[in-house]
């Protein structure tokens, strides 16, 4: 088995972008499974390029995006990427979409086909806080998230039927909150990459996709 | 021109449900537009049913949901409503869904068809805080924005190619704060009918429908 | 009964005082006692020099300062001045004092003398959210807050043994958010005066002087 | 030069205390300085008699209690302790002492004689947020820094006119929070180690105490 894990280069005021940083530091084999670490441009367009070419190359059998959402606590587990691009900065190549259909043709949206209710259950039994999240946002994380289960639904070039994608966010980490309000929530490198790790064997080991209350009440 | 605006009734801890507080106290009449209020059961499929049989009635040009997301500080204009229920409570009949899909034909998601920057421009204007959000949650509220999307998408009696639909969400009351911990954002009920009645003169008046960058950067 | 509330000019990037627009709202009589209304400059030095002159003017029995604490949901009532200013930002004068005593020879600090359980309890049966604060922050609130307790201590004229002094801090108004992030809490001016209203019966009417848990755990 | 570093026992609904797993950590030298690592239990009164013995036995340089703050994102560095007692819940002796004086005739307040902003500023440096916080709050950390201070004002066994004393809090760890709300900030034991190590370089090498705007603007 193969897993693609992409994470995105820094951006907005930030050098550093930690889901990178815990990308990078994946051991190279998870549970029998070879992970392939890939970097992607934090720009739209650009990082579907990247996806699709390494799709190509690779052929995995998932695909894990990995975004930074600065404000959060714990590791999210993304549901649902939504067809949509609205930016509040520009990406780092200048774009700024507001509310632009990431594909004209596409259906509003697709559900995460990673096993979103086990991840969280192995990662908190990792030791590390995790959530189902109901929205990546609308910037380029939900972007990428959306092209990676478009480029399966339509059957691009390295996917199949049975290729799994999906995407998890990580919080900022110490280093980038210190001058920052203290009341900025921080997660160490080691700890997004042990989190990682749990939500790969989440994907790869058997018996993964379990189902649990995880819901809002609102 | 009508407009069918939905508060939902008390549910979980709560005594009072701010969504149909601040909906029973808007006048008759708005820019124009007639209003009809609906009170609907906190309780998935019940809330669906009564949702219809006010579509046939009253044929509104437009429905506009209102519900409670405590912990919220603005008012919240929902971008999308998509295809799952996932509670974390039950809801008021008992029914807890966990990862069901709210119609199993249904698309993942839909978008709002209320002009929603037009809404958060208009009731900022009225000098009250809102916001676009990016998810309406999993439970009863996302439940009746996606039935009302489908009503409309698949031309439910009442409904024709031009209703237009939607959801807004309203922080607590102050009252239901005070036994809560200090950090509990609230809004009374005056203000919050302010800012549903800007809700509506953007609906109804022409040229609201713009957009402007209110995206997230994550 | 004489009653002098005080509240501050805006300051900082605000154009309005929360503080001061809910303090003139008043009535001119609570429960029996006549309320003497004060604006201050939000400057240290310049707040204390009109503070001194009202209490020789008025020779009110009770003091209670009101202050602006962007960011907080509640009515927070104040246990404590600490003798200390620390700015972040310049005051309205464009003093910013940086681990200054206030009182070189004072004490390190003085607790409210109000009952602030007594006003916590009573502002909460009118429905609004309250408690009690265990900082009123190191700025020009701080400072007016010390320096009333001080003059009292020091039997400045206008003042007596059994003067009482305090401080509450009110959070931001909704038209100061609506261009601040979603996650702003406000309460709107009329909530303020109504939970103002409620504080000074209990300092006025006998009996107040309640005790009750509201303490912290960390 | 010795420091006394003081971490407590698990409180509450907790099983673990992050403050002790931190303190127990710290290597037995830092920067020449010898650390006397002392386990307290979380009940007023007996956490003081065991500091009380400490003091005799090891007669520190410098005292550096640790507590628990959960909620909070940073090594919140305390400037101020207050003499008052004020519980939420009972401690783990079963005692709530609400609104208490610490000490009947001690003053009002002790600030902490720490470098508090030069802890800050090394922290920070180290890579870990930290913050100078104006309350440590009104439970059992209060109460053992309240004493910790007073203790030295009042010229106990042990200590000197020149013993440093001072408080620091920490967050959840990450285990604490995964069945927590999926907004509870955590830090890690590792990242708290390293940050309590810096402070106490802070605290050791010469030049320490700096001062810096870290105030407030309520």
């Amino acid at each position: 088995m193969r897993v693609l894990i992409t994470g995105f280069e820094p951006f907005g005021d930030e050098a550093i972008n930690p889901a990178w940083e815990a990308v990078k530091r994946l051991p190279d084999t998870i549970s029998g499974a070879s992970i392939v670490k890939l970097l992607v441009p934090t720009a739209f367009g650009a990082c579907g390029a990247i996806l699709y070419e390494a799709l190509e190359r690779h052929a995995p059998d998932a695909i894990v995006g990995v975004g930074q959402a600065g404000g959060r606590c714990d590791l999210s587990v993304e549901r649902v990427a939504i067809n949509v691009a609205d930016g509040r900065i520009p990406d780092n190549e200048g774009r700024l979409p507001v509310d632009e259909p990431i594909q004209p043709d596409g259906p509003a949206a697709y559900f995460s086909t990673l096993p979103i209710k086990a991840i969280v259950a192995r990662v908190r039994r990792r030791g590390v806080p995790a959530s189902v999240s109901n929205s990546a946002g609308t910037y380029v994380c939900n972007y990428l998230m959306y092209l990676a289960l478009h480029a399966v639904a339509t059957g691009r070039p390295g996917t199949g039927p049975g290729t799994l994608a999906g995407f998890v966010h990580v919080p900022y980490l110490p280093a980038q909150a210190v001058d920052k309000p203290a009341t900025t929530p921080t997660m160490p490198v080691e700890t997004m990459a042990a989190a990682l790790e749990a939500a790969v064997e989440a994907i790869v080991e058997p018996g993964g996709a379990t189902t649990a209350p995880e819901g809002t009440i609102c």
